[in-house]
Order: structure tokens, then sequence, then C-alpha cells
């Protein structure tokens, strides 16, 4: 799943270079490396994207070893449920035995085997089981901008991975709630990673969300037709907008989650990305050609042009050859305002 | 005079595009704008402009219409004595009798008829009396980054314009001895704004600093010469280094001041420019294209990239195409620690 509208990390990231198109934290992008993570596990020729029909052409080019065809192109961006029930019914069409792992396109993961080794069993318990299983991170700290998964009952174990019935999705807590949630032990990140048959997801789709469903049959039965660009175009933008988790996976009939810790970061922000970066001296970390001058506790980005910074704290800077970005850590989130406001403005070309 | 390094100014300044090179106050650069504001006194083939040989062509190009012979290019910088000596020379070859007023090239004047008139009167008062004249502004705070001269007895007066004998030049005061100096009321800025006769000037080089007075006279006598190019390059970096106040003007047989006030700045870093220019919302200050959310007392300047910034106070942002220097207004001086650390890495593209 590489969608998304790259706001969050603005001036680094555009509409037509969102956040999955960016080397955030190495010499690779994000979709990059989310693709060379599984190619042990997973051969190239079984690896398919869905991204924006606007970003398709880049990410073809990113990933030339993936055939142009596994590249997706959404015509407009509609929620996880209808990509997820897009892609199953792709890999249906040349696979009805299809075991799928579905994984956002923009996350970091430190420690790669272990993160291979739970997909692996995550994969071999849905084949054998069915039903809907979702990767849940133990949680490190009480995080207030994730969702959370209770874990009920245990139900098995695979190559040493424990899988338990998944009892509920719970919202973004506050920061009370998350302390208790951390405490508790019963609760995980909900990373946002699956496991299924792909045929297992599409029938669930179909038994509760059958509009959905319609539209989505409409698509797959112009499979293979020369008119099926214009099906998709017509019908993709009509579909039902609605997460996987709260649209499928909570009703699901028979619902897993496998408890995991392999140094998962959703990387959502400019400190999420220092979170997973070396820092110099002052805590400050750096990326690109910087002079960090009696700074603390800053990000500073030159990604394009150098930046030297003096004298100052805990402060996010982000220099790109068009527009640079200057926003203390703990308000970094409102940078979504300032691309509201270059939009408001006109300034499209920023945008 | 156009010489300096500019250091002050980074990144907008640098070794190829010095202070006065910038439009740093208005769409023009400072050295256009100080050309223009004496050419309603002084035609464009009485104008004379010494700058470094490095900029010499980019000052040519600036002003075309100034004939090319009158830009002075200095094959190294040896301070103002030898500036002002150099430039005397070369106006005596034309002209025995020339009256010069000299000024730098990169300062701001907010009162652009009352600086003419004062000129006028100052040229008028040396082209009369002889000797040397120099501008001092009536400081309108305590300033401790200029140095101050000491009015002596009142000599009389040209078109309304005061002149006084020059008692002495006091060197830099600390924060207590500039309150009392702008409280007693006989002490002025030092502008670094000369009139003289050039043969006047010259007389006095000759007589207080012969050694200097012999190198220059080595250049003079090429002029015309087929080989002036290499005497200039061969002998003006060997000439004595000092500046004209301390080497010329201080022990000079009959030296002036005269007080002036026409809104002189020497926007000598960038919350001086900051001074100059009109603030927006909570003080800010900003050029170029910029979003200044939550912001107070900042200096933004999008030179080329835009300049977003969000909750930020009293803050530098200067951002051009290849840098972005962040720095607090109050440590806008350290600066000068970037340009040398950028030396020292090597990245002198940035220089």
């Amino acid at each position: 799943m590489a969608g998304g509208s790259g706001t969050r990390f603005w001036p680094a990231s555009r509409r037509l270079r969102p956040k999955q198109l960016l080397s955030l934290v190495s010499e690779s992008t994000l979709l990059s490396a989310t693709v060379d993570r599984i190619l042990p596990l997973v051969p190239a020729e079984r690896i398919w994207v869905v991204t924006t029909e606007a970003t398709a052409g880049a990410t073809r080019n990113l990933l030339p070893t993936l055939g142009a065809d596994h590249i997706l192109g959404e015509p407009e961006g509609r929620d996880t449920a209808a990509c997820v029930g897009w892609a199953a019914d792709v890999l249906l069409a040349s696979d009805p035995e299809a075991v799928t792992v579905v994984l956002p396109a923009d996350h970091v993961i430190t420690d790669p085997e272990g993160f291979r080794s739970a997909l692996a069993a995550g994969a071999a318990w849905v084949a054998a089981e069915g039903g809907l299983l979702t990767f849940g991170v133990r949680p490190s700290r009480p995080e207030t901008g994730f969702g959370y998964l209770r874990i009920g009952s245990r139900s098995g174990a695979t190559d040493g991975h424990d899988v338990h019935v998944l009892d509920r999705f719970v919202e973004k807590p506050d920061a009370d709630t998350a302390r208790g949630y951390v405490a508790n032990g019963r609760f995980l990140w909900n990373s946002g990673m699956f496991a299924w048959r792909a045929a297992d997801l599409r029938a669930e789709i179909e038994r509760q969300l059958p509009i959905l469903a319609a539209g989505l049959d409409r698509i797959a039965a112009a499979h293979g037709r020369a008119d099926r660009q214009r099906v998709l175009a017509d019908v993709y933008p009509t579909l039902q907008r609605i997460s996987v988790d709260f649209g499928v996976m909570e009703g699901a009939s028979r619902c897993w989650t496998m408890p995991v810790e392999f140094g998962w970061s959703d990387v959502g922000s400019w400190p999420a990305v220092a979170d997973v970066l070396p820092a110099g001296d002052g805590g400050t970390v750096t990326r690109g050609r910087v002079v960090a001058l009696d700074t603390s506790g800053c990000i500073l980005i030159g990604n394009g042009p150098a930046v030297a910074a003096v004298e100052v704290r805990d402060l996010v800077v982000v220099a790109t050859h068009d527009a640079v970005l200057v926003v203390p850590v703990e308000h970094a989130q409102r940078v979504k305002e300032v691309v509201s406001i270059l939009k408001d403005r006109g300034w499209d070309d920023l945008l």
C-alpha cells in the first residue's frame, strides 16, 4: 500500500512525491526499502504495489524489477478496504489460492529478519486456518498517535510466534488511557500490516460491505478486457470509502492478531524520523550538508541546500531546493496548516 | 567604496556577491541605490567605484551607465587609506582641482534629499576651505557597534549645515560609554563618508604615510602606459594596510566634521536590515515568498526558496537556492563562525 497525500513531510513530500518516495532515513526511498526488506521472502514477481495513478509512473521507475503491471494505480484514494479488495481481485485472477501479506510502503523496521520471520509465520497461520490476521506491535511507550488492538485468548503458535484472537480495535487513546494500555500488557499498536488468503478477505467484503463488493466486481469483470482502464476510472472513484480495520477486520468472523517486536516505526512526522536516526552533538539529528553550531535537540535536513543552524533548540529545519520549513519539534504537526495556507495562496508549485 | 568580503550576510552574500551587490532592502542592489541616490547631484561620468577585481565584472554589468574604466578593481583589499589614495590619483590625472565625496556603497539612507543637501554642502566647504571633512551621523541610540567622532568648536556653516573642527576619532565604546556619548551631545557616529579635494587628501597621505604614498606613486606613474595593469597587480597588494580614519584623518592638519541626520543605516547585519524594513504580524519582517504562522520578531528571507516558519520567536531565517541560515536575532553575528566552518570543511561552493 503506497498511497498517502504527502503533507506531513512538507517540504520534502509533495503531491507527486509522497512520503514513500522519500529517502527519509537512508539512501533508499521508504518504498524501495520495503520491497528490499521482503525480497528474501517473496520474489519480485509475487510483489504488487497499489499506489495513486499520479505517482504510478514514478513508482514503476523506482521499482524496475517489478513488472509494470504489478504497479496498480488507483484513480483516486478510497481508503484501505477498497485498496486491499481491489488488490485481492487482481491476485485471485491468476491464483485463487493466493495468500497475501499487506504492508504499508512507508514504515521503518530495524529488525528485518525478525520482521520476515513474523510475516512468514502469519502467512502460514492464515494459509492453514483461514481468517484475517493483523500484526500488532508490542508498545514501547504510551503513544497517543496510534490506534491499539486488544488481544483476546491465545489460539496457538506457528514458528515460535503466538497468535491470539483479536478482541477489538481501539481508537487513538488519550495519554492516561495509553499509559493504562501499556501497563495492562494486552494492548498492541495497530501497525496496519495484515495477512489473509485473498479469497477470505474478498468473502468478508462480500458479507460485510456488499456495495463495495459490487463495485469491485464491476472492476474485476473488466479484467483482461480492452475497456478495463475506462471501467477502473469510472468505478473506482465511486467505491465506498472505509478503512479495512473498521470496515472488514472488526466484524470478521475469524480475526487474529500476532504480537510482534521488530523495531517498527511508522515514521509519521519529522520527530519520528529523528527517533530512528543517530543523533550527534546535543542530540541534534542531521541529514545532508549541515552545520550545527551550539544546537540541541534539533532535526536539520539539507535536502538540496545546505543548512546552517546556530544556537537553536528543539527545532525542525527542512530545506529543499524550493522551500524551507522551520518549526519547533513540539509543533511539527502544524506543517499541515502550512500546506493548507500554500493551497489558499495558490502557490501550487510548492504543493 | 564597494569592497567587503560578504560574510555577515551569508548565505545571501558570498565572496563573489558581497553585500553591496545584494538587494537587501528594495528591488535595487545597495550599490545601484547608492549610485541612483547621488545621480541628481553628480552625473554618471563623474562617479567612480572602487571594488575588488573579483567583483569588477559584476559591478560593471550592474552599472552600465558608468564607463567601464570608472570601475576600479583592487587586486586585493588593502583597507581604506590605499583605496581613497588610489582613487584620488585616478581623479587627479584628469582634474587636478577634483573635489571628491567618498561614500560606502552598502549603506541605506531614508532621506535622500537631506543626504544630497549635506553632500553638496560638505563638498562646497572643502572646495572653499581645504582640509578633510567627515560626515558624522547624530546618534539615535547608544550603539556599541560603531566608532564615534567627538566634535570640536564650530567653524562655520554652509547652506545651513554646520561644520565643526573634528576633535578626535573614538573607538567602538561599551554600552555605558555609548550612553554617555549620546547624552553628551558632542559625539557623532562615524559613518565612513568623507569630502575633500583629491589633492589635499593626497598631500596628507604624502605627509603622514610616505611609504603608502610611494607605492601609490608607482601605480600613478604607470597611468596610460601599456604595463599599467601589471604594475597595479604587482604594487597594490604591497600597499600599507591602514584605515583612512586612523591613518590620515586623525593626524590631518585641517579636519572637519559635519553633523548630519538623513536616516542613515550601515545595515551591518540581518537585524539591522530588519530595522529598515516594514514589519508584519508579530513584528516579523519578511522578504520573498514566506509563510509566517504564529511567529514574532522574526526575520524571514526567502531569496529563492519559499520559507515557512511556525511558532518561532526572534529568529533569523535566510534561504538561498543552495544554503539556509537559522540563527536567533541576538546571535546573528555568529554567521561569521558559520562561514569559517564552511571554509574549514572545504565547502567552497558555499563561500
